[in-house]
């Protein structure tokens, strides 16, 4: 526990690397809401593997199929479940990898937490092909809140030490490599294929800002947008840090320089400055939102690694065969857009309460 | 909604800024814990506004009164319930404040959720004051956690620019400044003084390290301790961003250089480095847990600002009256403590089940 | 855990019967209810003991202090705490109950659930003293629903084989013995009165309807209102069913009989009979509300019983000293109407959602 | 909102009458439980329609497909997701239906409900089809409480007036008409026999029995044992009433008769009578679990029903057309287990937390 997320909109997640199918039930998304499948299936295509050369060729069939929750493509009320097919059945020879952790990843961990009855092949419940439903759902409340007029769009903001112009002001999704400066764009390919070349993988961030979401969404404390875009973020494999508005930079700066002042245009109150990212004591003020998400390098590399037997204790050398992303941060751009369209669908629906 | 965090161990945070009494329910912790109120005390001090230079010099009366859920200062099953009364009566003269937003604070957003009916004095119930409650079931927590063998330390990581040594190896919390190096603490200190000085303020961050947990806490996808962590982290007002391991160091680095390498150390799997920050696949994996949190300036200053009335849509000026800490930074110390502690006792309740 | 019930609407009850304090957290309240407080406290005195023959002579200050959520008696949209203050200290004996579990109580059961920690006195956490902060929530939903003209009204159903005439149709809280027939309730108190005189206690049932909720209210499978009312509603102390509609009158028909024919008037769907009680499927259908709840006799007689010893395991007598309600019926017919009260709020709060 | 149960364990139900597949996702489950595929299939077929003359003839293929949380058959950790696939499409002439609800049925609240977007065909989310997942996700329930030496064990205790012997003292599963006394079965099917000669339908109930479960299970006032069967059993279609123990029949009693007196045995604390069904203050006292629940006739019939049409507000007349089960009590017993099983899942995981 828990593989489900959110209070109003519940999105449950299953599956496993190489389970008969993996998918996701989203139980809360009103009727009625007319579901365009093209749109949810270039939405997918974003994500999907083998597209180009910086991710992995695997290719994976990544239509989803609805089991429920539809009535002629319009949702009904009930739980929208939807699964996609393994394209690959399990491999046989996992028998061998089961002892034999992969540094980075969550083999180890997994182990510990299921006593040995972990599912040992490629990452098991922990696998990045678990952020595939994640966008089916995310993909879903992406047309909700399109209805609402809310866009929710990202970009590549960093690899390794290349920065892309910041904050995206509008969306560059028509764009192969997701990046609104192109020729930063190139600079970061560059460092992609510098690290494939040598059997290494390489890290990055990725930005999202959120426009037309109404001031009043998320509650104190606990429930603030921060706290559930944070939970909801986390969910996306290999994320280690998450920054709201300026962030960092914030942290080193006063209080004069940093304060949003309010000023009211034509009857409504706004801010000239965002540095607070659209979010104020965990509430949105009207204003864009904005948060930045640091992913680490793909821990699976082909360059030969140190490990423990978990069987036998011994120390023993790995390389990490098959062919994987050498940096993930591409295709993690519409993961960040799912799970933040997913937490803003919770607030939304919970605010429409009263 | 909501003030309530944690699913086998909950705590519900009331109160406002002037309201009779801020208070916690924390249910879930289990019988026959004998709470140490002279621990407890000195933890909450720590927290305690006017004890120094660099904190507001209002006192408040933070002795907390148990209601129930002890029997003679043991844990007895049932819900722990601590208030803390308000020393001052609510300010008679907070209706001309109604209207005039302050800049950063949640005033604005909390007008446009609670459609005008908030708690217009003090922040509400969006007031640093209710880090106070969140103290006595983190400092319940803490206590817990230690009779596992886990340890919780924290300490003032950075103010603006200038940075503690990191990572915190050991507790800090006997210093009036809780630092590593007292030398950063004395330029930390001179940034604090400098901003107060000029009617202003300064961010900065917290790190703290979970030392003594056992591998397997945590769970995948939407639970695991990042994500879990995060949620109770950004329910301390002004965190703006929250890191794990290297975070933001990982994210510009390789593979090769961020994975950490597997060693088997008397029968015991460990890792040489801990670039992941003691997390992988949101899982403990027995190293010690390091996470940073990053705070903006605290809002309250006495510099003039621009602001517009909700009234009138005016644009007006304003100048934050009262005492208010130049830096949070300090006194969120004990509040980051109090945060991971909540977030791992709930894991750790979670992970005893089976 | 959990002393905590709903959703949206979110109620945590806290204390035990010789605690400092009960009390109870409502979280979810909408802002601007303005809380009516004599009607809360006449809500509030139906409950109290102490007031008749019927009840125990044991009086409590049941005058609940808002510590939170309220500003000038408004809802403020944070969470809205109230307690009562115990009148009597911890009795200074309760050493010598602690190992002798009274037959029918939770005192063996909770010895075994926190391992000889429970708190022994007065039932702890268990004790009917907790009803008061569940009716301080309740009364104030029951202003709510007020305000949205839903009414909730219950009576005494039944006290051993007397029967009231049902279902009720209108309030009768204003009479001192809550009956439709007052004949009937002169056989109750007959049957009430022959009880206490032999030092036993007899049981009984209540019965309650909601008029003016509209269609709608309530979710599929786990989350239907029947699902929603049982679940509050065992959370009365002695409670050991719940009916919904004819319930088990329906059990013994056929469907020709049963099925509520449905009947257009004005434009508005309607059933002419209404054997469902007012909910198909889960879900509200806009007739009345109805729902029966029976209750064990007080455990609490002054007649000797035999139990076990928990720490000898011997064989002993028992007889349960202090002043005992006879008959816990006619208290708990607030009781009911605050427990439905709650799930109502919850369910509409959440239905209001899109 | 919401077709999902419990917290430790959570149960999440999902399809339509017609939608391509119905089914399950059981979160919680302990990793390392090896399926007993063949037992869980005789479990599921005791609840598959077709089966005898006293349910509909029509067949469905409930065999589960499992998607994930297995691997080699044996649960991993992962969240366990089962599928039934529909055996026929969306009836073609559903149109017709749309606007005229069945009386007894969720079609009139779920069209309030889903405002016309609900699935008109069969029943849609409110189908009784939806039982065939839960009783895949309690007949996995049932075999870990196995493991436990907890067994859960119902039969039909009465259609219409005829009453079976009660309670249940052993399981009865391997008789075609699963009843204590067949005498009284024989009673039974007769009843049923003639109501379906009439176009008509029965109700009855359903007692299920627990062995074996320890004390200590469930929690105080909103999570006791009671609460929280309640809230799994009316998820159940056609459930109007729930009793625990002697429910009923203590109502009417005297405390002196009711209360269940303590006795050691051999250093066990055991209660000689078991008016409370096993359960006091919510929490299992470790003798038997005793739960009746009770079934309106099924609202299917064939003969000719009154209703008014939702799009002109026309009173019309209805015949349900298709095979309808006369009587659904038989075919609830295992649903009944089904629900007894989950719910007490939940709450042994949830003891064994610390």
């Amino acid at each position: 526990m828990s593989s489900s997320y959110g209070r109003n909109l519940t999105v449950t997640i299953f599956g496993q690397s190489h389970s008969p199918a993996v998918g996701v039930t989203v139980d809360g998304l009103p009727a009625g809401l007319a579901v365009d499948t093209a749109a949810l299936a270039r939405f997918l295509a974003r994500r999907a593997p083998g597209r180009n050369e910086w991710s992995t060729p695997r290719r994976e069939a990544d239509e989803p199929e609805f089991l429920s929750g539809l009535v002629d493509g319009v949702t009904c009320g009930a739980p929208v479940t939807a699964i996609l097919r393994s394209a690959a059945a399990r491999p046989q020879d996992y028998a061998a990898l089961r002892n034999i952790p992969r540094p980075g990843h969550a083999d180890y961990t997994a182990h510990v937490k299921f006593g040995g009855f972990e599912d040992p092949t490629g990452g098991g419940h922990f696998s990045g092909r678990l952020t595939a439903p994640l966008c089916v759902a995310g993909g879903l409340c992406l047309q909700l809140l399109r209805r609402e007029g809310i866009e929710v769009f990202a970009h590549v903001a960093s690899v390794g030490e290349v920065e892309d112009v910041m904050p995206i002001e509008a969306p560059v999704d028509g764009k192969p490599f997701p990046v609104v400066s192109d020729a930063r764009g190139e600079e970061m390919k560059a460092l992609i294929r510098a690290a494939r070349a040598e059997g290494d993988s390489v890290g990055g961030s990725v930005e999202c800002v959120v426009t037309g979401a109404p001031a009043g969404l998320g509650d104190p404390i606990f429930d603030g947008m921060e706290n559930r875009l944070a939970a909801a973020l986390f969910g996306i494999p290999a994320v280690k840090a998450v920054e709201f508005g300026d962030g960092l930079a914030a942290s080193r700066r006063r209080g004069s320089e940093n304060n949003d002042a309010f000023a009211a245009e034509n009857g409504k109150v706004e801010t000239k400055t965002n540095h607070c990212g659209g979010i104020l004591g965990g509430i949105t003020d009207g204003m864009p939102l904005r948060v930045r998400v640091y992913f680490k390098p793909t821990p699976s590399i082909s360059r030969a690694q140190t490990t423990a037997r978990l069987d036998t204790g011994e120390q023993t050398e790995l390389r990490v065969a098959g062919r994987h992303d050498p940096c993930i941060v591409p295709r993690a751009v519409p993961c960040v857009e799912a799970a933040c369209a997913i937490a803003l669908c919770d607030a939304l629906l919970e605010s429409r309460r009263y």
